[in-house]
């Protein structure tokens, strides 16, 4: 089963894609959609919502994973980053693959046994759980492994899932 | 000049279509977009995304006006909020129909003169500016009847807002 693993952001949305083979969870790719500072703020949408279009398009996965949203210090971030969520969420849904989500505790927790680690620590399990040569970067991309890996090892029933988002 | 004014929420999204002729400004349409609250927040979104592309649709607007977010107590509220915002500037993105924002306190002050005012002023108010026989219903969609006539009374040069989100 391959899973899409997406760190959602405004400026920086991380993806991770990993391979569920039996009992072995494989690498398949990670990376980051990037937006700049500048442009118009439905501009950067439309870009993140065409570019989740074509990650699910070119890795075809059977399941997304996506980490849900609740603290922020700054209400004005939690607005932008939940627009953004807001796109990612409609690229998911217009494409009918069903999807999960994790809260960044329960994905720091699976990855790491600690649900406070930090960013550098995420990076750096990653690379020993996933066999990389080098640490994933940016840490949007490693955290979005993460959450694939999460998806990858957690129990759930995705086919009732995908069932009731129909 | 034809304006949609959009009052942007996950529950429920109020509209308001108003049109500029000369110095006057008439009333075109108002009502809302409701969800529910059982439903999966993706088919939530995908349903505002869809709405809204049908009320741009019918009303064939020149321009869109939609209240920004700011201030919210509950950050989770700010995120649910954001990510329909996302989903409604995605679609007004995707008509290619220039749009202007406004924060709830310009909205107030243009039409009550007091920029705290209660929903129900609002209500009262765009009842006697736009010479109607009842009070607009619900609230929400006073609330973007209210952003229509902002965006008509306000003198920016929308022609030049127009160039620059191409």
């Amino acid at each position: 089963m391959r899973i899409l693993g997406i760190d959602p952001g405004y400026g920086i949305v991380g993806y991770g894609v990993v391979e569920k083979l039996g009992n072995k969870i494989a690498y398949v790719s990670h990376g980051a959609i990037k937006t700049e500072k500048g442009e118009h703020f439905e501009d950067r949408l439309d870009y993140i919502y065409n570019q989740v279009n074509e990650i699910i398009e070119k890795y075809n996965p059977e399941l997304v994973a996506i980490e849900s949203l609740y603290f922020y210090k700054n209400v004005k971030t939690a607005i932008y980053v939940g627009e953004a969520r807001g796109v990612i969420l409609l690229a998911i849904k217009h494409s009918n693959i069903p999807f999960v989500e994790f809260t960044p505790h329960q994905v720091k927790l699976t990855v790491t046994g600690y649900g406070r680690a930090e960013k550098t620590q995420i990076q750096k399990v990653m690379k020993i759980l996933l066999k990389l040569n080098e640490i994933p970067k940016p840490d949007d991309a490693a955290d979005a492994l993460a959450i694939a890996w999460c998806a990858a090892v957690s129990g759930s029933d995705y086919s009732s899932y995908k069932k009731n988002t129909k």
